[in-house]
């Protein structure tokens, strides 16, 4: 099953945990696996809180002070958008995550949330939810 | 299936490849995929050598220089626990592995690994395991 | 299913996509999970664009810079390649991929990519596939 997002900012980070929850509802599948898969290369996956949504500007800053935009990337000259492609490649496209009695095992404080590095774009997720 | 690591200071890394090894064993699947899932947002797994100790003191050094802590982030002002949560959103709450005939299908120097970024605290690990 | 790969470098990003596809069409299995995961301390594995193939120079020297080589690491008195072992437990060894109608659920830009990160040596890669 697959869902989009539309981002509105350059970058920003959007929590995902209801849509996914709500596809798993939907299947039949009470104890297995989710994957969560984000089909772009300048987008990201992450689980980690979102009730302070301070957490996710630091994120975002961290992020950009350990990988900087334009740092004299080749891939600038073509699209402009490398520092975005370094991100989303070290964080990655996917989450996968256990689902027991219809739920996702979650952590209290934990929530998926997809990266956008490079917006504002709609972005394509897909979750898959395998039988244990 | 469920188990609790203790963890005993701010920072540090333990192996937990024997108790994964264990609930495979006693789970009567001989192959497929093995999950394991850290249930908190201030810890991380990772997958690699722990044969030379030294290597989860470099990792941690790494990562603090990475990512460092108190670097003027929001949600400091809420918890102080702000680099934890960026450390562990980019490092990811999970690990999916192959299994065959009953084992874990590490390389030989692979462990599993708990990352504790902000301890002394109990960390609930899930462990899921689906035939392929 | 295993496959290796020899780097020639180094550092290297080579991609493996084809591969992993080939596996796949192989197996009878049309939708589910691909688990892609190499066996090795100082490898790892990254889903990103490669058409051009700049943005794998770029992410490596992005790598480099947030992670750098022989920064004081005790590893680097044993095995001289700490770095290596950082950036592979950074990035982590495995990714796993939705399978639709016996294809790999990849967006247009992303491919699967091995990081060599002390080569260069021969990189065994598993491919394990799951049906939904």
């Amino acid at each position: 099953m697959e869902f989009s997002v539309q981002t509105s900012k350059k970058q920003e980070i959007i929590g995902i945990t209801d849509e996914v929850s709500a596809i798993i509802r939907k299947s039949s599948i009470k104890n297995g696996l989710c994957n969560v898969f984000v089909r772009h290369a300048t987008a990201a996956l992450i689980i980690n809180e979102n009730a302070d949504p301070n957490i996710c500007i630091d994120f975002l800053n961290a992020l950009n002070k350990a990988i900087p935009d334009h740092a004299g990337y080749l891939h600038d000259m073509v699209d402009n958008n490398a520092g975005a492609h370094m991100k989303a490649a070290l964080i990655g496209p996917s989450e996968t995550i256990p689902v027991k009695e219809g739920k996702l095992l979650l952590g209290k404080w934990q929530s998926i949330m997809l990266v956008e590095l490079d917006g504002p774009r709609e972005r394509n997720i897909n979750v898959e939810i395998i039988k244990s």
